[in-house]
């Protein structure tokens, strides 16, 4: 973790009653180190067992046809006659999973539901995860098989209260078509207890998303569609908690744009661009080399698709091969934060990624590899100089996340969110209040994953920290705010 | 028109400053039947000028590759191991165009802007109209070409207020992936004045909701865009009538299921239906013949393709040809309305059509075709039963309209409101309070254009009526409403 670091083993006492404090869940997650894990073997793609490559188009599959495969695309992408085309390896697997977390209040304080589950490409093992993460097959029960923990409650949800339910994307640049439903589930019955699951608090995760490739891709995804006002409120006692909380909450604040002209922004980038995705062969894909090895770019930028053999344990399956993305470089992912008439703005881009169903989808304000660009370069990242450049007390959140580990290979970003003071505007870029953003990703396709990441995160600013004595870890509401002057 | 007909030249006076009253608007008419018009002559699809089917496919296209097509598909939805499969002709058109209407305040009146306008499907010449309708190529301008008129205001927004903006389906049994952006926009300015177009107050529009074929099928989507409450209450000083449009709006109001419950119904749908379209040869379809003369389904029902051979007058094009597709037989539409617990509810449908770009949209309680039902079997629709044998005093809206008269041959559905006392329950529905609907209609593919087709004419239910004396044409609260008794 950059900036704030905070040592694992300090975890702070919420003093609330009912469920198990940090210090407990640090002591089962190092116990649950020795039973729980998986172990992970760069192997040549051409080695993997039981995958191959279609002789024709070259696409990696399962001999089962199951899981996902590794295809070639050849992509165009057109805004107002400006046209970018590209090939790419990508991952398809266009089928819908359930991701879902449960809920339950203990006196009175609401608690999640997570596991501790350790996937190939982790970087350090065990990560946070949802309650459940199950494929179609897994909810559909078409195949039968091994019955997931906890799905019920997501599939029976007339006796519970369903308070998120929603198809997001995943990485429009790796995935085709990729999407889950992110779900948030609230039950009052008596949930049996399992090993490998814990009840964990609002600021008990928040704790955790402080520390680098702890909460996963996917428990970020699912906790960024919770609504924040809420769970925070319930179990806060501090006044000055609850009044940022009221700043995040639906009502009684105007933004900078009104919803319907943020629509119509979305709107009218969905029309102008057009976004055409053609399968390639992969191992001919020009500017990519096919080794026996690896799948790599000649500029040795973006990513490699690699194979791994897996040997777990605590799982069904003893060991499996599978191909990976892995990134060649960790990426930085940053929204930039201002205050506008004392309401919280964050500053968002919109970006067609071909893998997503719906054309475009908003984005975070910086979203890409600082490696791999150059400085002065006309595409060296806009705002990205303002990221880098903040001083230290205004880098509200600064923490390497890790992203799906079933599917990329020690694959990380940088995730900032970065204050300023003034609502500089762009063309590619709405400042947008975090009330809007929180309707919008009630709908699917409107939040990539990146900024989904991002406004998990930014809740955590609203969690009374433990370090220093200013209160909440919130931006004060700038006293010279307004328009005019450079970021 | 059925039911509670009003002679066409029985307009009358809202009292309202600034606006051409009904009767001007009839003289208007009048006037442009003599020089916009369309004639339209049916003649065989091979004899079709311009216009060729590929020998490998059967899809007929037009010699420049633009307009539209009209190909095969096979079609397979399947829904929790239940399958359905079948083939048939669709019309392709995959780019987004532009429906807009202009609206003004005159003396403090919002007054729309609506053209009047022939296409060759229309049963009875001229209908009202949107502003614009613009293909893509109209407003990106790629061709060049001549401009449409008052398309400006759509495309520069930055002077003006968008209302609304948001791409919406059009039919998904008869469109593959076809999608309108609908749009609203309110301008200060002075707008010049050009033939064939007309300012009408929302009032007005209403009443020739009431005519049988008058008001299009491009203009009732759009208008099912504007939040109501916002333009009736504007312009209506009758105090029940606010009342009514209270009823309808955003705040305040609980519905029988909270909006998280809706959301994750429609997820629900969306994620247990899969819709598998893959082409399939247009002159080769199982079940259906393809002639010289026209492609029909061996049973007489559904939809034929037809070829016509158009003369016009007042447009930039003298005559053209062009396959459309003819109903076979008038469809019915209809929701069912109740009060609960003084909230009014409509019963809501979800379809999965073979076009839609998202597996499934809301649509009405009933969407079918009763002549190509047989009572008492297996398939014949829930609640058409209720639809046909409601009351007079029950049945609050009762019109016939056109479908799309660019692509639709004399194809029009019977549009029905019918109030019934009981929220029975069905698995297949939802009740949803309008605010609910109203709320959904600003984001794409939620609602079927059918659907949206009922909530404009639903909304001439919160304007005082001429005829009558009863006030608003309102449900009243039903006084028994409740659980329970079947519909």
């Amino acid at each position: 973790m950059s900036g704030t670091t905070r040592a694992p083993g300090s975890p702070r006492d919420h003093g609330l009653p009912g469920g198990p404090r940090l210090a407990e869940f640090r002591t089962a997650l190092d116990a649950a180190r020795g039973s729980v894990f998986t172990r992970a073997e760069r192997i040549p793609l051409d080695a993997l067992d039981r995958w191959s490559a279609d002789p024709e188009s070259g696409t990696i599959r399962h001999v089962s046809g199951k899981f996902f495969s590794v295809q070639g695309i050849d992509v165009t992408i057109s805004t107002d006659g400006t046209t970018r085309r590209w090939h790419q390896p990508i991952i398809s697997q266009p089928e819908i999973g359930v991701l879902g977390i449960l809920v339950k209040e203990f006196d009175g304080v609401p608690h999640f539901l997570m596991q501790l589950k350790d996937e190939p490409g982790n970087i350090n093992g065990i990560q946070l995860s949802p309650t459940v993460q199950a494929t179609r097959s897994n909810y559909t029960r078409v195949h039968g098989g091994h019955a997931v923990p906890y799905l019920d409650y997501f599939l029976e949800r007339a006796r519970h209260r369903v308070i998120a339910d929603v198809r997001q994307s995943e990485q429009g640049d790796w995935f085709l078509l990729k999407r889950n439903r992110n779900m948030i589930v609230e039950t009052r019955g008596d949930v049996p207890p399992r090993e490998g699951f814990h009840w964990l608090t609002i600021h008990q995760i928040h704790d955790l998303l402080d520390l680098d490739d702890m909460v996963n891709m996917d428990a970020r995804s699912v906790l960024s569609c919770l609504p924040l006002w809420e769970f925070v409120r319930a179990s806060a006692g501090d006044e000055r908690v609850n009044s940022v909380v009221d700043a995040w909450s639906k009502t009684g604040h105007r933004g900078l744009h009104d919803t319907a002209e943020l629509l119509s922004w979305i709107t009218d980038a969905r029309t102008r661009t057009e976004v055409d995705v053609r399968n390639a062969p992969l191992d001919r894909l020009p500017h990519w080399r096919r080794g026996t090895e690896i799948i790599s770019h000649e500029s040795d930028r973006f990513f490699d698709v690699i194979g791994v053999r897996v040997e777990a344990g605590g799982r069904e399956v003893a060991g499996w091969d599978q191909p990976m993305v892995a990134a060649r470089h960790v990426g930085l992912v940053a929204f930039l934060v201002t205050y506008a008439d004392g309401v919280p703005h964050v500053l968002v881009g919109i970006r067609a990624e071909p893998g997503f169903a719906d054309v475009a989808e908003l984005g975070p304000t910086v979203q890409c590899v600082p490696a791999e660009h150059e400085r002065g370069h006309p595409e060296w990242p806009p705002f990205l100089d303002t990221v880098l450049s903040a001083p230290a007390d205004r880098v509200l959140y600064d923490t390497t996340l890790s992203e799906e580990g079933g599917r990329f290979f020690h694959t990380r970003n940088r995730y900032l969110i970065v204050e300023v003071d003034s609502d500089v505007d762009h063309p590619g870029f709405r400042w947008m209040t975090l009330h809007q953003l929180a309707e919008l990703i009630h709908h699917s396709h409107y939040i990539n994953v990146q900024a989904r990441t991002l406004l998990a995160c930014m809740a955590t600013l609203a969690t009374t920290r433990e370090t220093g004595s200013a209160g909440p870890r919130t931006p004060e509401p700038a006293t010279t705010a307004g328009q005019g002057g450079g970021v």
